[in-house]
């Protein structure tokens, strides 16, 4: 069962089809990279979570006491702090669930940043809560990363 | 009252004093000289809200179909049916009430992009909606505007 979640969330974001906005900028080769390279990094986050590893997961925001993730009226700022705010959110391998991105566009802005417009779902056991993220990417030395994440969920 | 509360809004908006981050930029005229004119809109939007005036509220926002306001679990997407949603929302002056933005921080991405951050707030006669908010700015031919809208609200 375990592994099935995996990889049906795995293909749903490997195989989702790309909008109409990403699917325009791929025409043009730099777009196409940045798009490329944002997906590679959701991806990966997606599959971190889904084994369980909110550290590999946090991989994918950038390492800056900058970072920002805003969710409902509250501001967290700083990747540590970030982190924290996920391993006490959840703390068990059921309330992390089986995470799935679905409606990714992913929109360049010039060379060095990106915004990318999705919806998340977690499958879990008693409940399923979803909603919308905004992130904006920037081009770090380390690869793309997330600066900032707006997330909303659909009301419980 | 009802002068009195919006002299306090504009105010709040024009003094509120720059973050850290926007104050940084602001040493380097480019950078400076585009918080400035986002700013500008900011502020104009809170002055039309004040007044009644939807309309003028959206004149923030870029005229066009792939302008995005992200809420909740949902997506609106285009000017016309941004305007359509606030509409209904706020049928009435009562439910518009007294539009404050503060804890604003406007960070440029290169020369025709910016994100600004802040918390709105609404006073209103029998509760106080508030929350956060993250823009994606644009520099468009008609000047700074909108072109993507995170929205989310502190649980009610």
């Amino acid at each position: 069962m375990w592994r099935h979640s995996l990889l049906v969330a795995l293909l749903l974001v490997v195989i989702c089809p790309l909008p109409t906005s990403a699917r325009r900028a791929t025409a043009s080769k730099p777009n196409g990279m940045i798009i490329k390279a944002v997906q590679a990094v959701l991806s990966a986050q997606a599959a971190a979570w889904n084994r369980g590893d909110i550290e590999g997961f946090m991989a994918g925001y950038w390492r800056a006491e900058e970072t920002n993730f805003v969710s409902g009226d509250s501001l967290t700022r700083g990747w540590q702090t970030v982190l924290d705010r996920y391993k006490k959110n959840y703390d068990t391998r059921e309330k992390m669930g089986t995470l799935v991105y679905s409606d990714l566009e992913i929109t360049p802005i010039g060379n060095d940043a990106a915004i990318a417009l999705g919806r998340w779902h977690l499958q879990r056991a008693k409940d399923e809560p979803h909603g919308r993220f905004t992130l904006i990417f920037r081009r770090t030395k380390q690869g793309w990363r997330i600066v900032h994440d707006h997330t909303s969920s659909a009301p419980a």
